[in-house]
This record gives structure tokens, C-alpha cells and sequence, in this order.
């Protein structure tokens, strides 16, 4: 399939009027054709304007039409067959498998939200009946369902082309929440994109909706992405990738005249608490499995596991010595782009320099482009005391702390920022500790998991995939499974409307067969 | 009941060492007894450690605890019985009726919520069960709750002493949700809170709850609040005011190290859209009917209708004779604050000199910090031309916007800010006049309302109020009704933990009955 280097405004496909740009081979550093060109303002201001016109139609398209529409962008995607993979390998340095892999995960993310369209139950309908006959005053008929906040911004992330991107998690929530998209392309892989956004488009024209529910722009660099936050018309963004950015994002979003709300899902480390017991029993084997986590995707995942912490003891010397051995078998691989290498290697460099960390061990070297895993080690003490030691190196790499005694272990983690996820491993014999541990990590962290590590990111109904700040700038919601579609909705009341100009979610007949809220108390259709 | 003024932080009552200030008798100005000071920096520190202190524990008390807590409350606020209404109605200026009235409203409110806690639904369980032998993985065992966020800061607002303060709206939703909370009192009735603030701090007790679980603070400036909501261990906010004290919130939040969520309810002028075939048919009593919702308390009503947009012809110059007509029987009424009285009768002196704005009628003339009700015309050109025509003036002041025709009104709707209601007064003629008007209305404001006016805020399940912004800092939300506890509510899930460290909320054996989704699907308890 032919990729164009144009942006996706509605229904047309035009080439941009500002800087130029290549997508690079992640393996080679070679460039691919064609060229891209970054979005003009006046494209901005286009697919804005389309996706302001489109907004009324399409939020109130029926559950059922949306749900196909989803389930038809899965669809185009999956008939873009092997160009899409080869193209998506090509510029992400990703292994076949693992696009392939990606590729599932983004399709069953749409079907997903057609499910949860079709469920209804988000848009939270309630009915208060009127009360003509109370005293002092009658009291009113009042109803509420959710609405869609507006048109939505998607910011595009690096490190899942396919699942966090141009159709990815975002996009796919805020389309069934009822939100036109207009999405921008990471830079690192534009032609993915481009070929994912051209599937988009046609399942819009397919199934005969205004032309403004998705647009896609390219942005070389970052104009393009600060005038998007900028519109007026934008409600929400959505955003995966560096704290740098993200901030940077809220930043822009908060300074409009109408502040709107930004999700942006920025760093994280992943604490790693071995506790005692498991340490003692299987300090080895887990050794082992942390390395092949650690060193997934070269590292590659906001899950990565960046910070392990243990009482200091025979059982972490195990661990230790069983992560540095495997650690040795570990193949460097290729990095998403030479500036995530770049950064990789700085960070790594500045925890091999520090006084206060040891290294552990170092995985095989490899090409110019390749990632190097590395494991360093420090003490409680020397981890408390300089923040820097906190800090996401985005990669292949982590940080061992040595603790003196479990009340340290919680002293690191109360010292630590909001983060993803949390992972204990365990043996019935620690309970008691990890008892007194998860007070601070639910305080801490978005998702909480037991003798594994965070690396895989289920999708489904009650996957948290969010957490405190920094790790997302909104800790109230989640960008993966079903709940995500709450980020962009609102409620809204109506009280005392003729049944005509009630919406359908509302109607004491209940069209759309909906369990709802009557006085507090869920009613299933028809009892 | 004796008032001391005195800080309540936890358990404790102490004298504040910041500045001294006292309240005044809203309706003659003199100054009540005794002296309330303003908490100093250390008083503001040590109210935020307590609440860190007590959250863990208080985040995890039992559905039945928290919810008898809650009617604790509402107990404890009856029993202070009149001294509390006499104190109200002095700093108020409020009629004793209303302030009864807004008593039980409060009460209501706590007993809603813990109704709510009881239910559970507020926890969103969720479960998705293990699937060991998918392939090509397995999937994992996982389960999601909503939890506190952590302290939540709740400033008291002027013009509900009760039902927006102390221990109103806000300080309910936060306790039912099981967050801490840490009061700010307004400085126009420190009396009332400290009264309020008294009777939760017994309930406290007598629930043997931590003390930090609530605390009140006095300030006669904005210095505490702003230390308050710079306090690293608050994590949401709470306001209803003015919109440059909720903006001074929003960017004091947003500056912080680590940002939090602000919901604060600011301005809405609330407009009126009288329909052709209802104005022509009783334009007069809708006349009536609306001088009589914009003069309610003085006009000082976040819902107050500050706008009335209509299409120029015989019905409408019959609406502005019959409310001309009521007005002038309208009785001056004590304004909240001489602060709230001077700034309203500096918004009717900027109606009154604009050259395109026309008097329609005022109300009687009153003594020196009554508020003397105003009507006001303009047409829509004018209206679209001058942003400060669309600006609120808080008190019984109002605004008619004469429209060429319905389009005329649309624009001029499509050119406001975000509001918290809108009333459409309609006849069966005109419905398909306001159906073209829903889908505006909708991405507007965050309550419809038909043949009626928006001042009565009904205290439900189905209630909205709140709005986009400026309406409110936050459209996603509710700060009546029990849909509010979700602002102080984030998700976190749980992956393969061993039943025993399970919450109590997501174990197999469901102890605390709720309804769970599993696998998306709800569940009833017990089936």
C-alpha cells in the first residue's frame, strides 16, 4: 500500500506545508522513503473545524452504528496485511512477532469499546422521577446520562506504534465515548501511521460518517502538537511518551483560556519489592525472570521494571548473582529511535559513573543503534539521598537497592513518585509484610501485582494502566481497557423535558435496553 | 453553644497565631463577638499531617462505619439546633426560613451519601477472572476498586453557609469517598463553620475515628488557603466562588511539584431561552415566574438566571411589562457581605451606563447593604459585541437579549462560555425549535431544564451541577448530588494477589454484597 508523506484531514489526503521529515530504519539509521510533511497551522485549524462540525452527529450516533464503525477500523487495519507490519518493523526496530503481537492488541482494543458501546452501561443513565406531591416542594423529573466532551487530541508514542498511536488505546476510547479524533503522528514512525490513519479514513467513509471524526497530522518537531492543544475546539488529549513532553502538554493546556484536561501517561519505574520469604525460596528464579522482563522490547515499556528493592541478605545475593548470570546470555537489540538510544546510554552512563552504584552486570554489546542492558546496585541510604538515582532511564536497565530491613524497603518506596505499577513477589510467609506494604502502594501506584511484573498490560475490565503523578498527569483514570472511556465523558442533567426532547439513553421506555439508576437503584431493562 | 475562635485542627481547638479579623451582622454591618485568627503556616502543616496521618486508616473503615459516620454528622449538626440557624442568619443576611431550610438540605446531603457508601456501586469492583490456559498467555487474575485519592482541601463558599461550606457538599462527598478533609471557612460567617466544624469534630470522636480526619481552618485572607493547597499532602480540591478565586486555585494547582485535580464552581450567568410559542402564550406569567427565581435570596444563586434570550415581538414585550411590573413590588434584600453588596452594585452601575443597554425595571430601593433588584435589556448584536454584557453579575440582576430570530438566538448561545444551567420555556409548538437548540446546549452547560428555572439544585442521583468551564474548573463532575463522590475516587487494580491481600471489595466471597462486573458483565451479589 502506497504511503503518500500527506496529512489525513477528514476525508482528504494532502501534502503539508511546513518542515520536511524522514522516518529512519530503527536498525540501520537509513532513510525510508517517501518524505512527510509537517502539518501548516491552517491544517490544524481545518481538522479542528471538521472535527467541531462532525461532533453533534457523531455523538449521537446510535450504540449500534458506533459499535460497528470501531469494529470496522479493526477491520481496515487488519486488511492493510503485511505492508503494515513490514513498514511498522522497519521504523520501530520492533521484531516481527512483536508488531504481529501489537497488532492483535490494538484490533481487540477496538472490538473491546464496540463492546463497551454496545453495554451502554457508560453512559451511566439515571432517572429521578418527579415527586409532584412532595412537601415543602414538588419535587422535579430529573435525569442524567454522559455525554462526549468534545473533539480529542491523540498524541502518538514511540514505543507502541501500533497499540498506543494512531488508532491505539486513545483513539479507540474517545471514538466510542462519541469524541471525533484528530490524532498526530509520532514522528518515528509516520508511515505506520500514515497507513493506519488512511484505514481510519476509509472505515469513516464506509460507514457513512461526517468526515470530521478523524483527521491525522504529521509534526516534525512540536508546533503542530502545541497548536492542537491550543484550538478551542480541542475538549481533551491524550498522550503517551517523555515527562518532558507531557508536562510540556499540560502546561500548554492549562494556560488556555478554557483549561481543558490532559492524560498524559509520562514515566515511571515500577518498583520490584522481593520480600524475604520468596527471596529465600526462589531468590534465583526470580532473578531470572526479572532479567527477561527488564530486558522485553529492549526495555522499551512504561512498565518496565527500573527499581528493585530487597532486604540486604544471602536470598537478593542469589537473585544478584542469578540476574547478573543471565543477564550475560542477553542479546542488545535495536531501539526504537537513535534518540531514545542516545538518551539510553547517557542514563546509563551516569548511573556507571556515580560513586554510590555498583554495577551488577551488563548484557552482550551490540550494533551502533542497539540498547545494552545493564543492572546497577546501590544502598537505601544512597538511593534516599539523591533524587537522581529515582529517574526513568527509558531501556534496558535498572537499579537494585540493598535495604537494611523491611522498614526501609518502606521508607524507599513512601520516598518514591505516583508510578504505574507495583510488583511484589511472595511466598504465603510474607503476607504479613506485604499486608503492611500495600497501604503505601496503593497510595503510590495505579496497578498492584503479585509474583510477576508489570510488563504485560492486559486489556480488559478492570486493568488500571494509570497511576499518581508523574507516571500520568490525571491519576483518576486509566489509558488501557474498558474504563479509559470515562476520560471523555461528562454527565449532564435534564429535568423536567417533554419525553420528545429527552434523549433515547432516558426515555421511560428505554430504546437502547440500558440498566440504569432509578432513585439510586439499578433497574435492568425491562424490570 | 459558645464560639470561641479558635482553629479546629483534629481533636484540638487552638487560638491561630495569623491575623485577627471578626465576622459582621450582614444586615447593619456591626461587628459580632469574639475575634476569629487566622491559622498560621505551622496550623496549616499540622492540620495536612494529621489528614496524612488518618487517611490510611479512615480510606479503609467499613462501608457501615463510614456511612453511620457521615449521619453522625448530620446528627451532631441538628443538635447544635438554634444557636446554630440565629449565628447563620447574622453572618448571612439569609431569611431564618432559608437557612432552616438549607440546614436540612445539608443534613440530607450526609445522609444521601452515606445511603451511597451503603451501595457500594461508588467502589466500580471489577473482575476479571484468570484464564490459565489461553494462549498464546495466559491470562492473569484481575481486579479493580476505586480508592480515595488522599486529603482533599474543601473551601466554604459565601453564599451557602451550610450547604456549600463546612461541612456541606464538598466536605460529604470527600468523607463518603474516604478522603480526609481539611476546611477552609469563609471569612463572612467563621461563626457558622466553627459551630459546624465543632459538631463533625464530635462525630469524629464519638465514631473513634483519627482526629485528622477533619480539620478547620480561619482565614481572614487568602494566605492559608493558598498554603493549604500548596501542602504536598492534600490531593484534591474543593471550591465554590468567585472565578478569580477558583483560577488562583487552578494555577496554585497546577504549579505544584506534583499537580492535583481542582473542582472549583465559579460563574454562570444561566441562561433563559423563552421559545416563541410559549412567550406568545404566557409571556406574561413566565414574566412573573422569572422575576421571582432571579430575586430568590437576593439573587445570590450560583443558578441565579442572569440571562433571558428570546426572539423580539408581542410575546416578549409582554415578558418585560409583567416582570417590570413584578419587580417594582420586589423588596430590597441584605446582601451577603458589604464586599458581595458593593460588587453588585458596581455591575448594575456598568449595565446602567452602557449605551446599549436599555432599563427594563428595578426592584424597591433598600437600606445600606441591601441589594436593589435590576432588569436589563440589549439586543444580540450588541450583546455579541461586548464580552463584558456576557460577564456575571452576582446578585438579582439580569440581562434580556432581544433576537432577530431563532438563529439569532442559537448564535448567541454559541457564543457563551460554559454555564451550569440553561431553561428552555417551551409549549408543544416550539419543539422543534429546542431540539435545534439541545446539541448546543448540551456541549454548553451541565443542566437542562424545561418551564422552569435552575435555582432549585435538587439533591439526587441524577443531578448535575457543574458545567464546562468557566462554569466550573472541571466539566467532568458534580458538586451536588451523589455522583460527586467520584471526584474524589481513582481506580486501582489488582493482579494475581493471593485472596488474603485481596480488599475486602474484590474477594470471591464479595463479604461487603456488591455488585461486581465480571469479566464487563454485572453481577448481582449472590448470583
Amino acid at each position: 500500500m502506497r504511503i503518500s508523506g500527506e496529512n489525513l484531514i477528514g476525508a482528504t489526503a494532502r501534502r503539508g506545508g511546513g518542515e520536511v521529515f524522514h522516518a529512519l530504519e530503527a536498525a540501520t539509521g537509513a532513510v525510508l522513503e517517501p518524505s512527510f510533511a509537517s502539518a501548516a497551522p491552517a491544517d490544524v485549524a481545518r481538522a479542528c473545524a471538521l472535527a467541531a462540525e462532525a461532533f453533534d452527529t457523531y455523538r449521537e450516533t446510535a450504540p449500534e452504528a458506533r459499535a460497528r464503525f470501531l469494529e470496522a477500523v479493526a477491520e481496515a487495519i487488519l486488511e492493510i496485511g503485511d505492508d503494515l507490519v513490514a513498514r511498522c518493523v522497519a521504523e520501530s526496530g520492533l521484531p516481527r512477532g512483536r508488531i504481529e503481537g501489537e497488532r492483535g492488541r490494538t484490533v481487540g482494543q477496538l472490538r473491546l469499546f464496540a463492546a463497551v458501546v454496545r453495554d451502554g452501561g457508560f453512559l451511566e443513565a439515571r432517572i429521578d422521577p418527579a415527586q409532584p406531591g412532595r412537601a415543602p416542594l414538588p419535587r422535579p423529573d430529573l435525569r442524567l446520562r454522559q455525554v462526549a466532551v468534545g473533539p480529542v487530541a491523540v498524541f502518538g508514542a514511540s514505543n507502541f506504534p501500533l497499540a498506543f498511536s494512531v488508532a491505539g488505546g486513545d483513539t479507540a476510547s474517545a471514538l466510542a465515548a462519541g469524541c471525533p479524533v484528530v490524532a498526530k503522528a509520532h514522528p518515528a514512525h509516520p508511515g505506520t501511521s500514515e497507513l493506519v490513519g488512511r484505514a481510519v479514513q476509509r472505515a469513516v467513509a464506509a460507514c457513512g460518517l461526517p468526515e470530521g471524526v478523524f483527521s491525522l497530522l504529521l509534526d516534525a518537531g512540536h508546533a503542530v502538537g502545541q497548536a492542537l492543544v491550543a484550538d478551542p475546539r480541542i475538549a481533551a488529549v491524550g498522550f503517551t511518551g517523555s515527562r518532558r513532553g507531557g508536562t510540556a502538554l499540560m502546561q500548554a493546556a492549562a494556560g488556555r483560556p478554557a483549561p481543558i484536561p490532559v492524560y498524559a501517561e509520562m514515566s515511571s519505574i515500577n518498583p520490584v519489592v522481593l520480600l524475604p520469604a520468596a527471596l529465600s525460596a526462589r531468590g534465583e528464579a526470580i532473578g531470572r525472570a526479572f532479567v527477561a522482563s527488564m530486558t522485553l522490547g529492549s526495555g522499551q515499556f512504561c512498565t518496565n521494571p527500573g527499581l528493585v528493592l530487597a532486604v540486604a541478605g544471602p536470598g537478593l545475593d542469589g537473585f544478584l548473582a542469578a540476574a547478573a548470570a543471565a543477564l550475560e546470555e542477553v542479546q542488545a537489540a535495536t531501539m526504537l529511535t537513535p534518540g531514545i538510544h542516545r538518551a539510553y546510554c547517557a542514563g546509563v552512563a551516569a548511573l556507571e559513573g556515580n560513586p554510590a552504584v555498583q554495577v551488577v552486570g551488563r548484557g552482550r554489546a551490540g550494533g551502533e543503534h542497539q540498547g545494552r542492558a545493564a543492572l546497577f546496585a546501590t544502598d537505601a541510604e544512597a538511593f534516599l539521598a539523591d533524587p537522581a538515582l529515582a529517574e526513568e532511564v527509558f531501556g534496558a536497565a535498572s537499579l537494585v537497592v540493598r535495604c537494611p530491613d523491611l522498614a526501609g524497603v518502606r521508607a524507599v518506596l513512601e520516598g518514591l513518585e505516583g508510578q504505574l505499577t507495583a510488583a511484589l513477589h511472595l511466598d504465603e510467609a510474607d503476607h504479613a509484610a506485604a499486608r503492611s506494604l500495600m497501604p503505601v502502594l496503593e497510595r503510590r501506584v495505579g496497578r498492584i501485582l503479585v509474583n510477576g511484573f508489570g510488563t504485560g498490560v492486559e486489556v480488559g475490565h478492570a486493568m488500571v494502566h494509570g497511576g499518581p503523578y508523574p507516571a500520568t498527569s490525571d491519576g483518576r483514570s486509566t489509558s488501557v481497557g474498558s474504563l479509559a472511556i470515562q476520560r471523555f465523558l461528562r454527565p449532564v442533567s435534564y429535568q423536567d423535558l417533554p419525553p420528545a426532547l429527552l434523549p433515547e439513553a432516558l426515555r421511560d421506555e428505554n430504546p437502547l435496553g440500558l440498566r440504569r439508576r432509578v432513585d439510586g437503584r439499578l433497574v435492568a431493562p425491562g424490570a
